[in-house]
């Protein structure tokens, strides 16, 4: 028996003009679905079992591994894929996913020992780098609080390369709360802050306990308010002239001298 | 006596089309002129004493200081300032500065204690961003070595966030002689290298010599030819599921651990 031929999808398809919508935050957020863009995020998306539907270029199939069961591969032509993508030249494979966000509860656990608090982070290359460095500092989980950029944001999720899928994120409005959470479950929260009294190489005693790292926004910092919150406010030593560290770097290094002090 | 008024000049002004070519790393190379943007860069070029001429809208002169004799100020129209801008909304006011590279032999010395050498680096965000965390861990120099993209390019300047004016930087078009140069100096160089033998957070004593970090291409890293040349190559602990670290994020991990060996 001879199988049909599949025509790929054109993106005149109305399903393919529906997917596309999905580059809105607003629909994003309405249908609880994204798109994960190349075969990195497709991969990772696969392994962490979000993935509803694999749309693929004709060209492109090899990028697709196997699908497990319940998980359609859709062929769709190049006008159609270029138009699901936000890269400049698409890889050939998108993957529409299900959101990935835990409840706050399973992001701060009694079991936490090292979280990352972003409140009002705005820039997706910084939100999407500190899920990286999270996950490679061996953190438990993220929590994008505030006005931060949303976690399905194709930029964001480029930027944490694949790590978006490796480590629980917890998405909440409130970064009181978050903070407050954070304490509920027994971790001291750390508000990484330019002017604070404690010195981030001076302090491993402090930071072998179990901690949440509380970053502000890229322009601004921290609010006042939420900051003293924190049980303490931290500073990265200025050796030099600069004024400052840019928001991921800064949150590498406090990331990794906590992970330091716990693990040594 | 009344004092005549200045007519700014207009996009179309001459001066200002050979002035708006420096926008071509060609041109800034054959004149040894770029152009540092908006009011924080120009006053980190001040300081530096490199500016030739500040070109400023006629409602941001409240954004330029009294300049030092010698330096002249001109007045230009909307269009001629966002023509030699390449900000999405500038804020009114560019400086006409000459390079302030120096010669390897004054970016590493026999008193460099803190070097960072990038070989081959090519984002721009990320070499200004070295440049950035280099100056605030208190490092020496920087230099930009093998294919690295130009200091000068206005998105690096942006990203070093004053610290490409701060701390002398060297461009090496070839990182084997730079690496050399370092060794003649005295420091050990480190190559960062997600396989090496050498755990970052283990290695204080050997971190507390006066060190020439050498780190590679964002996509491919060091190449095996110049890794080879360097003393050690020391890998950043990945504790989490992430593959590797980005580049910027890497080097202030790198060169704050240094800063922390060193001055402990």
């Amino acid at each position: 028996m001879v199988e049909p031929v599949e025509t790929p999808l054109a993106a005149s398809n109305p399903r393919v003009k529906q997917l596309r919508r999905l580059s809105r935050r607003s629909e994003r957020s309405e249908r609880r679905l994204f798109l994960a863009d190349g075969p990195k995020a497709v991969e990772g998306a696969l392994a962490a079992g979000c993935v509803v539907e694999v749309l693929v270029r004709p060209d492109a199939l090899g990028l697709v591994p196997d699908l497990p069961a319940g998980v359609r591969r859709t062929l769709v032509d190049d006008r159609a894929l270029a138009a699901l993508s936000d890269s400049v030249s698409p890889a050939g494979v998108v993957a529409v996913c299900r959101f990935v966000d835990v409840e706050l509860d399973r992001a701060l656990t009694e079991d936490s020992r090292l979280v990352a608090v972003c409140a009002d982070v705005r820039d997706p290359g910084n939100a999407g780098t500190v899920v990286r460095c999270a996950d490679a500092a061996g953190a438990d989980s993220v929590v994008l609080a505030g006005s931060s950029v949303d976690l399905y944001n194709p930029k964001t999720l480029r930027a944490s390369v694949g790590s978006a899928f490796h480590l629980p994120v917890s998405v909440e409005p409130d970064p009181a709360a978050a903070v407050r959470a954070a304490q509920a479950a027994g971790l001291v929260v750390l508000a990484a802050d330019g002017a604070g009294e404690v010195d981030l190489f001076e302090a491993d005693e402090l930071l072998a306990r179990p901690t949440a790292w509380l970053f502000g926004n890229e322009a601004r910092g921290l609010p006042e308010d939420l900051a003293a919150l924190a049980d303490h406010r931290v500073a990265i030593p200025i050796h030099g002239r600069a004024e400052s560290l840019n928001l991921s770097t800064a949150a590498a290094l406090c990331l990794y001298a906590s992970a330091r002090a716990q693990r040594s």
